[in-house]
């Protein structure tokens, strides 16, 4: 390693050489640089001394910024277990929501954790709350954080303020861990409040206007004001139990496949050229040439199934560079994608991805009852209804589907396709009729698919593929895919796609791939439909659109 | 709806109308489209009808290409599990590896499945298996996928070709589902064989050059050549495997972080701005501006725990745009990061990841043995090691880490930042010394890190950060966060950043926030590392360096 070399000669006859120029140069660089370190060091050390409290001393302040000092390792307790720990004394990180001054001897505070709140109030008393603490505490801006020491007790009437109301905090000690640098752009109190349901259910990007003939019970923050100040935004009850509720998909998606022999695999976002289907996908300058953000990980999971992983899921990020500001677009969303190898008949994927669904849906009503009701406050709706006899899931095909808008008198002529509104109203229909949000339409017309759709053996205008709608809305869309090179390429052909340009895709089924399908589900949809949350920005932790890039 | 309108009027007074003209085009094309369906279908019906083979008839042919045609519901037979299934009847779907017929009597197959294989067997009997089968048989291409019936028997020796040695399949009918329409670039078999022990260890990009000296038992295939047709290379047992572990790595990691209370989140990998740190981003047309692709979930992460989440991971890609073709580098990778409050000291968080990392380690050890033997097969490795003991990790301090090399003769002077060779002695003199392949080096110098990084409280030269090696090489980096904004503020100058450049950043921590850190592991090095493969290229399905988007 030439770093363990001895050092070259510096010193020639002559005097100094350039290297030992260079070398003094970078002696005094090197003592400047360990002077100005010093006196940091010795400047931090004061702001500590000043900011630091003694733990044992004082029972209120403001905590030292860096806290990795020493380590009692006394546990901090959870806001939503104290309800069983009346008379004890426990220690709690949480957010101040709101304060509020009783007289000069009372000071009431709402303290906060992820979904849940509690009442802690401090008294006045000669030996331990001083008015000093009480001035000093009533005066910590609302969303600061405050280690609070006190005794759990129990309330005479429930506090209907707070999430837990039968117990209180007492406080003995109280400190700041981290203050407010700015104003809030709104309250996290207002934030967490209902719309308005006199406003347009499916204009949620207008809430809030019109702010003069508003009811103050209602929240009047618009979602553009939100979804910019979305750190704040996401602190609401609501926001918590949102991606709460969206982490448990993930874990039921990933549960049921991986029961059933699925493996999870990664494919890559970047792609060599921009294919499958005729949505748009994003260029990205990759070094002296160019990229393409993957819209989807269709062809990758496809290859997997062809390299004899027989079945295959994938969570990972989509990209469509629609320039669509609808309620329920994105350019970036989650997919929950699937592959897997048939046997004998593509139902065998459809019941998979129904299965998969099903096991979701019970899994956020058994385990997340909490979560659900935490979001119905503030977004009411009825609960998610779907079948779980042995009926099963309503399974219609495509003609039947188009009967049932033609009886509620849509002309059958216009329907080769269904718009969104036609989709919504037979969402309404089907509802009526079957009692259910949920369900699929199979045997889509070959028109209607890409290329690499598997025809239906029967009748080749019709193709083995299927879409599952919840509440009127599509989640998700599957089929059987061709697995044979030469049909294969005769489809791309014809809808318009050169099969040289998607070479290594279309080479993977020359070297043999077993007859297979799937499909892709959008996450924030499933979160939003059964919320029913009316945006899909909401079911988005920091959403993407044409207009949006930030936060 | 428009679509429920009658038709407007079409024949006025003086002849046709221009409508009446168009739509009397439109029910021409209409005609001439049906026309066409119905040829189609016919075609399709007469190739299906060439195809088929009857099932109940025949016992040997091709299947048709669309097999949803009837589900009779036949479990098909999982190879690794026939040992026991001695004397019944199965239906199996695999890929003939191999297949040799021995004189005019006889057909042997090599069937595979996954990482498993075993030996079938067709006999020309006067009733079942007739001449023209057998050499239908035996002109099957290699990697044919087929459709078996056959009976399992005991061997009467151990077949050493096949992974299921005491038993093989004797072959009543034999069916093919998908053959091949390419010349295949290298067999499977030769892909699986071992690299050359001879060949330098950390060259493996030059595998199986020289040829002519090549030693037969080890695989002369080039990296190269594998990744440009991998999806053959991926249906080797060993990468069968590989990418079994790499999907367990993400669910022990998932597991042991929402076993403690982490929540997964999604974070947008388009951002408004390249920020972060020093490393190279990748810019997106985005509409009629620009966006980039996120390096790492950093700032998203830590604005969720701004948001109050506490505890959150993301499983998801990472882009980086370093123009570097090392055995180390990709331009996309995943990243499994996590970032959560601390209540005492930043070593809660180090810890946590200790542990979660410990818990890979042992789950893939504990429960896939065999898929680990499998790798170990082609890949020869030592069992990675760890401690497992009550001393706990190994963790020394960056000084003390800088020691162990300047007693190795390396000069004091240059060991302000260790090279990647400097890393991998150190890896062999710890392992020497404390008999493991992992360990911690904690307190990196304040110099080392990103602006975000907490600086120690002791010694301001020093930083709460730390990183995870194994085997010699950083495969998570990690730290505790600076969470008040003005020191936030102070040290983005310090490092030539621009607060205003990162607004939404730098507003979440004005807004309160607790004390945090986290860490972030690149998947493929953990999976690449614990097995020994030498090439990041080999964890990654489909990898992305700068000279390779494709497949």
């Amino acid at each position: 390693m030439a770093d363990s070399q001895p050092p070259a000669q510096e010193v020639e006859d002559g005097g100094p050489t350039k290297s030992a120029l260079k070398k003094a140069a970078k002696a005094a660089e090197k003592e400047k640089k360990a002077a100005e370190k010093a006196a940091k060091q010795q400047e931090l050390a004061q702001q500590r001394a000043a900011a630091e409290v003694d733990f044992a001393q004082d029972n209120y302040g403001p905590l030292p910024l860096n806290q990795s000092q020493s380590r009692p390792r006394i546990p901090r307790a959870d806001i939503s277990h104290l309800s069983n720990r009346v008379g004890e004394n426990v220690l709690i990180r949480a957010r101040i929501q709101t304060s509020r001054a009783q007289g000069a001897k009372m000071v009431f505070l709402n303290l906060r954790q992820k979904t849940d709140s509690i009442q802690a109030l401090l008294v006045l008393t000669s030996e331990k709350i001083s008015k000093q603490m009480l001035k000093w505490a009533s005066g910590l801006a609302d969303e600061s954080i405050v280690l609070v020491d006190g005794t759990v007790e129990k309330t005479n009437e429930p506090i209907k303020s707070a999430t837990v109301s039968d117990v209180e905090i007492h406080v003995n000690k109280l400190y700041l861990i981290a203050g407010l640098d700015a104003r809030l752009p709104f309250s996290v109190e207002d934030a967490a409040r209902p719309l308005d349901p006199n406003r347009a259910e499916d204009a949620p990007e207008t809430e809030g206007q019109d702010a003069k003939d508003a009811n103050p019970q209602y929240s009047r923050i618009l979602l553009e004001t939100r979804l910019n100040n979305r750190v704040i935004d996401l602190r609401t009850t609501t926001n918590q139990a949102i991606f709460r509720l969206q982490s448990a998909i993930g874990h039921f998606f990933r549960q049921y496949l991986s029961e059933r022999g699925f493996i999870e695999i990664h494919s890559p976002k970047l792609q060599g050229s921009a294919t499958e289907s005729g949505a748009s996908v994003f260029k990205v300058s990759y070094f002296k040439g160019a990229a393409f953000l993957a819209q989807s990980p269709q062809l990758a999971k496809q290859m997997a199934i062809a390299a004899d992983f027989e079945r295959v899921y994938e969570i990972g990020p989509v990209f469509r560079a629609e320039d669509s500001n609808t309620h329920r677009h994105m350019t970036e969303f989650m997919g929950l994608d699937l592959e897997m190898a048939i046997e004998e008949h593509y139902h065998e994927v459809m019941e998979t991805l129904d299965g998969m669904l099903k096991s979701i849906f019970s899994g956020l009503r058994d385990h997340y009852k909490k979560d659900i009701e935490t979001v119905q406050r503030q977004y009411p709706a009825d609960d998610f209804k779907w079948r779980e006899g042995p009926e099963g899931t309503l399974v219609l095909s495509f003609r039947e589907a188009v009967d049932i808008l033609v009886e509620d008198g849509v002309p059958r002529e216009g329907l080769d396709d269904f718009t969104t509104a036609q989709e919504k109203r037979l969402g309404v229909l089907i509802k009526k009729k079957y009692d259910t949000d949920y369900y699929i339409i199979d045997k889509f017309p070959m028109e209607l698919r890409p290329f690499y759709t598997m025809p239906d053996p029967e009748d080749p205008t019709l193709s083995n593929s299927y879409d599952f709608f919840m509440r009127g809305e599509e989640i998700l869309s599957g089929a059987q895919r061709i697995h044979d090179p030469k049909v294969l390429c005769e489809k791309m052909r014809e809808k318009g796609v050169d099969p040289d340009s998607m070479k290594p895709y279309v080479d993977a089924f020359r070297m043999g791939c077993p007859p297979h399908g799937g499909g892709g589900i959008g996450l924030e949809r499933v979160l939003m439909l059964f919320l029913k949350l009316n945006n899909i920005r909401r079911a988005s932790l920091f959403p993407r659109d044409p207009k949006r890039l930030e936060p």
